[in-house]
């Protein structure tokens, strides 16, 4: 971009520069570094992106390689999706909560599940006990899907499911919601999380083995691809990696390289990448360190659309296309002076939204440590509406685009990136890398640094190693709702009964058949979930195929 | 920067973009512009800054123009000074909320005087009923500002005084309490606001004309370039205006122009540029338009430095440094759901910091109504510790730099302030202009248009003109404290019992003599304040021979 003359002439001032200031004062802290531990320099100039070419680089939004934002028209033309994460006991009392949220201007719906839920476990399994409800809501048959999703159209909100292990079946109840509804499939929109690769890495909520799991995965990809054009069935998730203690490099490369194993697995299964590779999504943390956050929200747009041009041969634009949904970090979010993470989800936020997140969950200030209140969920939405309406940030794309600190912090978290990519294919890909415990104990060694760092206070946590004031903490203990539990048991109970059971017996055992073989589980299941059978039928016929998975690796 | 070739190209795939765009979706707003009303394009480039000299025009922190900071190490050497305007009742009350401040980490202290002592009365004035310590503290002599500062070292604190009409008896006041603790005058840091024109432009707390009020001016300004090369004697204010209703634009060229007007005046008093210039200080507001409040911090110090090298002659670098304190913005925050203020001084503070401010208030939630809570306040105080230590923004300077974006507003809202640089001139100057309603009319216009747009709905406050709830506003009514009222009056009138007042006549009378001539009248008021002269007598004086200003103009 510089003609060498000029360059030679920035590089002068700047050596001029480093070297009068360097003898200056030697700075706060002994060493600068990001929260990836990358190093800082004190300023930034062009020279720092002298090797640039802004046209390949760079260049507009809406255009290859997509580095400034996926549509042209970023957030002039349509906001992010203002999506709070919800759920807590009976499908009742969620109903409530979500439709609450809408009418206070949120724009998508997403479900939290319980913990049984999550394992695919029915209320009334013993296996559940105690954990009724407590961080998200219980779903055990197609009824509580009904009842989670009344009087709300599905053809007209999107949502967003946090399920992995089960989220066939959770799809699958869903879709057949939407069917009674009157809904088109063609319409459905929203996405399921089903990144099951990442609970291998980081979030330890598996059931079965790799293998099977994956074919889960890839049948719902297929599913959607031949059914739901509207849904995105994986949500390719970093989240869950940071929270577990990475750093956002290590973030962005594990789920990249997650993603690029979908798609390795799409394309075995017979699937053209670009028929499914436009509905693969995203999800990211957006932590404490604001440049680094949006470099690799830019960088991930980057490397994505790069490799799956230039390594998975795609041709339509849309399958280079990283859309994402964000998170604010619970992990960063304090018990300490809990008002203080009204501000660090509002700078977390903002780094969100500064990096062209499609859709966005804001914490609430007591996240840290229970589902948030009501009041909490609503200023947490609020935050996202002051953004959206009163700061300017959303009247044109990408407006850091330039900053020579973030270009080049993109380009250095970028590299790192490939680094892990390198030495993930040198253990010999994503599975042999999971099965040996490569990427846990790359996450535990970052923790452990971070830890190190807090407890020497070269990092400051406000509230918790410096300006702590004497308060009372109070750590709500997350109750137990026995009620709430005994009522859900009862209309399972009743369900149980009122069904037909020979019927559900029958599609119980087609779908072990189906198990058995290698057809698309997906039409077993919405069978199964037509004739309500429940979710702890429906995983034990799982469980018993595919059996339980237990890792060999430790540290 | 780019070679005519690059240019070439740059420019036709830019073109490009814009015609495949512009017949895209029409975007979710009519008209995007900032709150300046500058219109914000789709995306910004290095198009938009092809005319730009990177060397000349941007260039290095601690280098001319001083557009990225005028410390070469930004806040990797030294943070901004946090520093919390408090002040309410009596000074023992205020004194307290200063140590708990300081407990907190607070570094520098600032201090708002309530109403009568910014008018210039004694508490037992009959004019200054009802008004004791409401919204700052009461000083009516040296003994109340000796309780002020108890036990805080005055060589170990810098202390801002927002005080304008009165400002040099104040400070005279806080020079003896200094001197009282054996701190020499050469070591006495802090800051006096001092700026009596934006009182005339949009504040309205003067009290004589223009004239005797800049002479008052410029005598605080010589006495602290001979004796107190530590303190910052005028601290030219952007914050009132813009809280007065002025756009950002208008904030930025007002408060320069008035800065301009002082070094003129100094230079009729025979002073040399480089010996007063480098101890003018800013004090600019921090509000919602996040870029565009970037933007005018950045701008203002290329302005500064350009026009005191090049209009003024300085030689000294550091005349030329714009050092400015934020405020973030009181008048953007809304008694509405007051947990989203928090949210709002959030990102006003993040402004202000990547604009590079040398010191910052954060406004309490509570702020829109009233004088925040100590709770409030300490909340604040924890933002900028969050922005500090947990964000990285601190790590390089001016992480912003070379944002398309960025750097092509700072060079459009810099268009803007020498726009009115020129329509000034053609008024006759700052005082003429002033004089006849110039500013005061331009802000009244700007404050109409951003009024319109909230009833339209153009702009969205959120909680007020959209995304409203249900809620009980609880606006406080700020209490009268008679009975501290009642404490200060007695201590008082114990005073000018106990005090020679033979003394007291006498300085007076002196300083009656120095005021009807030219002398400055630092040391008179010096000597009247160790006498225990109180601001109400002092300022009698004053009143008297230099009279009470009325303005003309009126729309």
């Amino acid at each position: 971009m510089f003609s060498t003359e000029e360059l030679a002439q920035l590089r002068e001032r700047g050596q001029a520069w480093r070297e009068q200031n360097d003898g200056g004062p030697a700075g706060r802290k002994a060493a600068y570094k990001t929260l990836s531990q990358l190093t800082v320099a004190p300023v930034y100039t062009p020279e720092d992106l002298a090797e640039a070419d802004y046209l390949r680089d760079i260049g507009l939004p809406g255009e290859f390689p997509y580095l400034r934002g996926v549509h042209p028209g970023g957030y002039r033309d349509r906001l992010w999706t203002m999506r709070m994460f919800a759920g807590f006991g009976r499908p009742q009392e969620t109903n409530e909560r979500f439709r609450f949220l809408l009418e206070q201007g949120q724009t998508g719906l997403s479900v939290a599940f319980d913990m049984p839920t999550l394992y695919g476990y029915d209320t009334d399994d013993p296996r559940a006990a105690g954990e009724f409800g407590k961080c998200g809501v219980a779903v055990s048959s197609l009824a509580d899907m009904e009842t989670l999703f009344e009087g709300i159209p599905l053809d007209r909100v999107t949502t967003s499911m946090t399920i992995n292990s089960p989220a066939a079946i959770i799809w699958a109840m869903y879709i057949v919601v939407a069917e009674k509804q009157g809904v088109p499939l063609e319409q459905i929109g929203g996405t399921l999380q089903n990144d099951i690769l990442k609970e291998y890495l980081a979030q330890n909520e598996y059931i079965f083995p790799p293998e099977p799991s994956l074919r889960l995965v890839v049948d719902t990809i297929e599913f959607a691809t031949q059914r739901l054009p509207r849904w995105n069935p994986v949500s390719i998730s970093g989240y869950h990696i940071r929270e577990a203690g990475a750093t956002a490099v290590q973030e962005l490369a594990f789920t990249l390289a997650d993603g690029f194993e979908y798609v390795r697995r799409g394309l075995e299964r017979g699937l053209a990448v670009d028929d499914f590779a436009p509905r693969l999504s995203f999800f990211f943390n957006a932590h404490n360190d604001f440049f680094e956050e949006v470099a690799k929200f830019r960088a991930a747009r980057r490397i994505w659309a790069r490799e799956m041009r230039d390594t998975f041969g795609a041709q339509n634009p849309r399958s280079g296309w990283l859309r994402f949904h964000a998170q604010t970090s619970g992990a960063s979010l304090t018990a300490q002076q809990p008002e203080n993470n009204v501000v660090r989800v509002s700078l977390q936020a903002l780094a969100a939204v500064l990096g062209g997140c499609q859709s966005l969950h804001t914490n609430g200030k007591d996240e840290a440590w229970a589902l948030p209140s009501e009041q909490a969920a609503l200023q947490a939405l609020r935050t996202q509406q002051i953004i959206a309406h009163e700061t300017g940030v959303t009247d044109t794309v990408d407006p850091l685009g330039g900053s020579y600190y973030l270009e080049s912090l993109t380009n250095q978290v970028e590299a790192g990136a490939y680094d892990y990519f390198r030495r993930i294919e040198d253990v010999g890909g994503v599975l042999p890398a999971l099965e040996s415990g490569f990427f846990q104990r790359e996450i535990a060694d970052a923790a452990y640094v971070y830890q190190r760092e807090e407890d020497r206070k070269e990092r400051i946590t406000v509230g918790v190693n410096d300006y702590q004031v004497d308060e009372e903490l109070s750590i709500p203990l997350l109750r137990v709702d026995r009620e709430g539990e005994a009522r859900h048991v009862k209309n399972l109970n009743h369900l149980r009964q009122a069904r037909d059971n020979r019927e559900v017996a029958a599609r119980l055992r087609a779908l072990e058949q189906a198990a058995r073989g290698s057809d698309n589980l997906m039409p077993p299941l919405l069978e199964a979930v037509r004739a309500y059978a429940t979710l702890g039928e429906m995983m034990g016929v799982f469980r018993e195929v595919f059996g339980e998975y237990q890792p060999s690796w430790g540290f």
